[in-house]
């Protein structure tokens, strides 16, 4: 999914600083403007699905312009995601590895999808409590 | 802020996958509903900071219970946002860089910025329409 | 829909700002973080159905756990923009009638639907614009 | 704060069930859909505070502007509970109150409130948990 020039989270995360500092935007990116500002940004993400049939949101990338727009907004949420990161000092990647560990400890895998492999039925009857 | 063993975005990204396919909550996983999530996370990543003063918020890392669910809602919020990549087969690293780009030429630096240093006063006055 | 005791909107809001004055909580019902608690109560209401398929999310108040708390996440929602209201001094029901008024300007009936009745087919084609 | 021709909440309520009939917008008109729409209508009124300090957005109406975008977001996030109520059959005034007399029992109002009037100080402890 990455070319060979992919730009790590760290380097974005840096241009984003010097960015936000270049404009003198500092003053506004506190924790809690930014923390509004990713749930705004994710609004807008859905926002391009909220009409869409399961058939349509799944097709959603061959339409140019919706293309375009979901490209737009997952850059938004993931820039004010890592600003906000910035402002708290928590590293995202660290935070998400540790998610990962304590989620595979509480939604263990269950014994008939190791077991049954292809034949398995059904789904963990605790996706309404799905973490991840 | 990243220590030697930092996880790459894409070996996050695949862990995940593996995640869900081993609970075999992959059909869950539309473009749709992952956008829900994911915009259903970040809003509880924002009702940590609803009732905060500024200065509170300014401060949440230094409150233990606060900090956590801090990092537990940033992980939640970069784990839908990858896998509604995964599922609609976009980069988030390169979406964002060329996002910067754009900003970078729809918002240049103020000249004022770039003569004044220090003693610059003021934001962009365009900040009503801040993109990062 | 509605009993014969039925509340007005204008008894609920009041109701409300009495509820936060006795609990001295006005300090905290700031047009900013009313706006981002009726936010997050969105957010909620939403998660209850984001990984609902459509038949499940049609279904979901015949599920008795559902449908309390969708009773739940509906009043907060209410509250919040009632609460909201009271700060900014905007009337929701003026404020609703009026947009109404302007939007079936914006979106006129499609003659097809007025003379085609039974026989009409599709939809407006601006439902990707579609506001109500 | 009502006008003498103040429209109530049902007759609101029908007129967007008229106005969506119409125009044969019912088929999008799902529980899951409104939900989401409702949720990117609330953010969207998130927004325009999401960058203005405290001082600003105390005093975001006496900005013409603004002002009319908050009775237009307003409009729009009363809109989409009230067609969400229709969807799933819930009457928003009863779930408030109801909601309403149970928060009255589960914050009681604190005694120190209730005898010392003017001089009382501080705030209810349990406001991280405030429900309204």
């Amino acid at each position: 999914m990455t070319g060979p020039a992919e730009p790590t989270v760290e380097a974005l995360r840096q241009r984003l600083v010097h960015f936000a500092a270049a404009r003198r935007w500092e003053p506004f990116h506190t924790p809690k403007n930014l923390a509004a500002a990713l749930s705004v940004e994710a609004g807008e993400l859905l926002e391009i699905f909220q009409w869409l049939t399961p058939e349509q949101a799944d097709a959603v990338m061959s339409d140019p312009e919706r293309a375009h727009r979901v490209h737009d907004e997952v850059a938004d949420v993931l820039a004010y995601l890592l600003q906000f990161c910035t402002a708290v000092g928590v590293d995202p990647l660290e935070a998400l590895a540790a998610k990962i560990e304590r989620n595979e400890l509480r939604f263990p895998v269950p014994m008939d999808a190791v077991d049954a492999g292809e034949n398995g039925v059904g789904v963990n009857s605790d996706v309404d409590d799905q973490p991840l």
